[in-house]
């Protein structure tokens, strides 16, 4: 329910595959949640070459079966692209097709360079120019701006140029890359379908497209993929396991696992934890916001030894909510996507788990909703430290201005959102649940693991 | 997850509210479970009399907010409808309206009436013409043609010539009248709305649409609801709280009241009771079929003290799936509705709950995707008793044919469905959980509250 | 472009013809010029019985070929629906279909009967119900209420207690009925279709699906179809071949032929009568208000020896206007929708040819434009005598608020629209394009060819 | 009605006009007939910046008003886009919008450049990238690369490095540029709205919108807009006046006015020298294939004193066309878009105006389609000379193959049409419609006016 962490894209290749297009599409469908605002698929076939469709919207509404009738791509990248925030967003939509008298090439990027700005600066200078607003070409232009001789070593080169988080698939006739930058920060994973491979950003796409895990990309990794198979290399020698923690924590599907590790199994653990930080439980009853933060609460009931309940059910026929002209028909609005189990709630000490608390508007909803339910008191777990620093990587709460942490005290956090307590999972906790000396807590610790030249950019 | 029982229809009715249809429209998309195939309002207001609204699909499909801009009715009343199978479906779609020189008025049903092949041959042999293939207008022509003299009296003896399971709507210009069948088969409940009042099938549009709950409209009671108020009217002296058990078991909204009992504490005990039948428990973890059977999982859990986790999770994304040319993208294309926690399943003994079986090919593919994502053992428990008759009273599954357990003993449901072992709820168990003598089970025992002159009839 | 004097119903149907539903949309599809608020198609096949669709909305967005793809109906009927005003749209498209224990039926009806009310009372008050707010239900309920014998008998004797206008198609298991009133208000025409038959309003749908023209169905004549083929019988013995000439003047499609006269043709001669009723001729050119008035422009052009010419081009993406917040904006909307070839009209003296004038308001703007375009005069010249009475019979002009010849003198109308001149053609030479006696005059002279009943009555 | 020779894009722009986009929209609507497959408006606004909306299909369907409803921009440019043939057409949209960090801008083009090849090469050696598989990005690419000091100089160089047909529209923050190339091939024209001006590729867009003509733009001129109005400059010093013969013949709405001559002007007079060109006339009446043809049968009609009639009427409902399983289904999916008034053509001599003839196949059809209506015999008389040569300025007929005229003799092409005589407008005739020395007619002749560098090029 976090209103403003939205996920930052996702994305699928497949190659060598039959009805690679369609396969994508599934792949694609598979990590809608980490974007809903447009999305597009990049087919090649020997035929009639590259083909592109894309568009604004979700996969089921901008594709229908009729487009993958005769598009016989054994190739393919595709990309779901999460919500831009003003500016010209048609143009954002991915992938981006390069279309070149010599090596035309596909691109789809999920994650943000930090010095974008600059580069394109220059490549400007130089002649260069960009259709997005979104930094995701800059790669491209610096392939082709590469002096080195082979295309591997011109990819090489330009990704020492960028600094940033970023899984890019780069899709040329007769291959494709598959990279990850050095801090892994974003995930990517390389899978088996038949005889061919799929990429994807993860792990829950491979499950549906019946597809075999391979390994995940490394960080600093080029895996490139042509008819001889896959090929590792490296562009760069200092590599670090920095996969962004927020991926857990909210992102990812809980079916999927990044660096070993399943996302569900992670979120029960932290609600284990969570709960071990207390000495006395106030609650009678613990349920979680559904539905990112069910797996937290039944780790905190598990730990606590307080019962897990179903409190809250999102409503599966949500759909759009009209625009209304008075107060109480929007409450009702609202009122249509998540509903109270009232006998869950009534008269109990309600402990309520929360993945984490970005704004607090929602938190603050949530609250009242229980406490009108009958709740008597609110006792708000949340399986996360306080967000107080904006995110460069990807994640859109780049400024210090709607984060409800950065500009309150815990108390007043509470005070706020209207429950009897609050209690957020310690660093240190969350840290014990990653291998030493890996993750990113960027936005928990304010340290970032690389350079930011583009403070004053929004995305 | 039951692919056969589906839920039949839901009503909701506005009266003396401001934004009438609205309002409705909210009650409706709050129904929206109990009916996806169609959905319609009749609105009234003394400028511009009856008009209404209804084609196929989802409620947020067929209106959309310039339906309502206009529309100054503070009377109405609406229907989600639930599949037919074959036939002339556009006809069915409700309210059902009939325009009339004197004393327009519009009727809404929740049921299934018994003997209406009968009653229309009867009204046919004196004229009577019928449009829709269901029976919900019998009651109509009935009142039409009572000889009684005051509109009451007029209702009170067509609903003594009806049998079946109903809950029945009237709209007239000046009134509503809300009905339920001697036998409470089919939930309706009356709330508040500021000045005016409600009715729906379900307490939980109550909850989303601000309303109040008022209380269940009686088993034989009219409640007729006019400018002064409501008055309560029986039609018939021996009446029944013979509530059909399917509405706790599968269709209602967890969240709903039906008989003081709350629809989710009703499954989790379900599942409590299910786990105290054994004595021993063969698994290592337990876990629920998304969306219905979680509660009852949760109470097996509670139970027998094994861990209860995540391990099906449904995509909120799913949409439509497009008819495949092969095998493997069909296989694909039911992939995307639901997907395996794997680290949770993975070389366990994994305890399914489930609510009820009816054709069983949902089981048989469930147990299958979780033993190929490496469950060790799958032991399928099912919170209701089998299946074994067909019913009467408006749920879809009205032949022998396709009930597993009307035609097979549990030792060949269980090599069927390919799980490890099979045990359902006893129906003494599930009887435990209603009041002494109340509760229909008619499709576990064959013993039918009322008299089933249409055997042969499917609608 | 008159703006009130819109089409009401196009009705066709498919007898012993594989694809019957198929060939029904298309038979729709070329009537579509008749109605484009609602239209659908009830089908019968011996295996699936009746199934029907319909809906709002114009039949290529109602259909699509999935709809039409199992659907192995070889007799089927079909309509299009034209506007209604107010009351409850939704439930007046048809076909309405019965669904009775014996003998189910379905109908479509283009017309509108004059003693509805009187019918309606009656029968309500033998416990009758309608859903419609149309009339068209009540032949039904005659049908079925009748005492007579056969069902030929019934629907003879049910056809002798309706007046007014209209073509009805009934569809049985077995058989159809084609069946136009005494009067032969409106058209009604029966084709071959390689071993079946079909019925439609207009035989420019015959040309389209490719059936061959029989011969118009007689006033007063019912035609039965079965596996024998077709059978003549009459339910009225005084008939007249009143058929309404507005569907010659406005509504029917050039291509068609009523009563062996071809509606462009008329047309042209229409034009031809006008151009000789004057002496002189005060233009330098002659153009005519598209598309329904081309011909008679051609005909006027023929006679006067005026060059005829292309001064007004409609627009074929015009599509839906929005609702716009400027007055400037607005006027933009409505020049997308037609627009002046500037060289054909300007300085000099245009005739503008128009079939009739309802309101005058279209006419007051396309002299306007015509005027902003440099147009030096404008005479405008009717292909009709004025409207100056409503009509009962199916078209939508019944109050005598809206009709400007019943509120205006020819000279008073010229001031109003702002023409230079304004010339009618008269009732006279209207009647000489018509064999003698026969043609409906009723909206020109205000005799009505059968009593008016319901006079107070809007449909 | 020829079905190869499809238009090839049409360009509008505001600057300095209140509802800019809106305005856009409605003048896109305009010259919808110039391309129906994709279209798009990019808007800029002091506040927001420059917001690009874009996609596939007609505008009706890609825009609706809430699009309009927060776009306050004050200048905007747009485009519709004619069908490609494969390739990666979502790619082709345009406005085509180059993000950058200094002077951001848009394009739209209409045209077709002759050296893009080989620029492309050389800009991609250079480490250029496109986006496109269309040729319009090269001039963003030029500008760009310019070492020339003002913005005007880099374009003026730009400029003059492409060959070929184009009509573009610039948007930067501050400015608009129009430009047409030296030959002017394809039309663009300026005109005043309000306080502000529009640009479009036909006037009959300034009619729709309310703007006033002011003139065309020149060949081989830049008209730059700005706060100060507008400023005339040249990037070539010898320009020819040779404007596109087929935007007459076929392209152009018959309102719009190019250099002077009006559209439907031009085709009635192409039909009087047509007329004129036979010295006896085989026919009893004259017919034009509509739309684009019904002018010069008029003019032909004048001149051979032959009667003009309207033998053959579209649908104006016709809509997509569903794909059938039956020959016998097919061909009335085809008769639904084209009908004939047989009494116009029954045992008649008719002569068929068309404007041009490309494949020649719906020439063949309507031929048919006559004759199966009665025809006596049909005398084709094309509205201009055979097409024997393809075309590289942007009109979709570049290859030998398809075009009839450059396999067959006119004798051959009778035979294979099935028409009783066929006769084309002479070359000479034709040019008189022009004045001396103006005028493109390079797929009647082979000459070329610019070189063709890229002749294996299709676009």
């Amino acid at each position: 329910m976090s209103e403003v962490l939205k996920e930052k894209c996702g994305v699928f290749g497949c190659f060598n595959v039959d009805n690679a297009t369609l396969i994508n599409y599934y792949g694609l469908h598979a990590l809608q949640h980490r974007g809903q605002e447009g999305c597009g698929i990049l087919g090649y076939d020997d035929q009639d070459g590259f083909l592109l469709k894309k568009g604004m919207g979700l996969v089921t509404k901008k594709f229908t079966m009729s487009d993958f009738n005769n598009w016989n791509a054994k190739n393919s990248i595709g990309h779901v692209l999460y919500s831009t925030t003003g500016g010209s967003i048609d143009c954002n939509v991915q992938p981006f097709f390069f279309n070149l008298n010599h090596e035309s090439f596909g691109l789809v990027h999920n994650g943000n360079l930090t010095n974008a700005h600059i580069i394109k600066n220059k490549l400007e200078s130089e002649g260069s120019i960009f259709q997005a607003t979104s930094d995701s070409e800059v790669l491209a232009h610096l392939i082709r701006k590469s002096k080195e001789k082979s295309r591997l070593e011109k990819i090489k080169s330009s990704l020492n140029v960028i600094n940033g988080a970023f899984a890019f698939l780069l899709l040329f006739e007769d291959e494709m890359y598959a990279i990850r930058d050095r801090n892994g920060l974003r995930p990517l994973s390389i899978g088996k379908f038949n005889d061919g491979y799929v990429v994807s950003s993860e792990t829950y796409a491979f499950d549906v497209t019946g597809s075999e895990f391979i390994r995940d990309v490394n960080p600093g990794e080029i895996i490139r993929i042509s008819k001889d198979g896959i090929e590792s290399h490296y562009f760069s020698k200092n590599n670090f396991n920095n996969v962004c923690s927020m991926e857990y924590i909210y992102f990812a599907h809980p079916s999927s696992t990044i660096n070993n590790i399943n996302v569900h199994n992670f979120r029960v653990k932290s609600g284990e934890l969570l709960a071990q930080q207390s000495k006395s439980y106030p609650g009678e009853v613990v349920i979680g916001v559904p539905d990112s933060s069910t797996s937290a609460a039944l780790g905190y009931a598990r730990s606590s030894k307080i019962p897990f309940d179903i409190g809250l059910i999102k409503n599966k026929y949500s759909g759009r909510t009209f625009i209304q002209p008075t107060p109480e028909l929007r409450e009702i609005g609202v009122r249509t996507k998540l509903s109270v189990t009232k006998d869950v709630v009534k008269d109990k000490k309600v402990i309520l788990i929360d993945d984490s608390i970005v704004r607090g508007t929602t938190s603050k909803y949530i609250v009242k909703l229980l406490k009108d339910n009958g709740a008597k008191e609110v006792h708000l777990k949340i399986a996360s430290p306080p967000i107080k620093y904006p995110s460069y990587y990807g994640i859109d709460i780049s400024t210090y201005k709607e984060l409800l942490a950065a500009n309150m005290s815990v108390e007043e956090m509470k005070n706020y959102i209207g429950c009897d307590s609050l209690e957020f999972l310690t660093l240190e906790n969350l840290k014990t649940l990653f291998e030493p000396g890996q993750g990113c807590f960027d936005i928990f610790t304010g340290e970032y693991p690389v350079d930011i030249y583009d403070l004053n950019k929004g995305v």
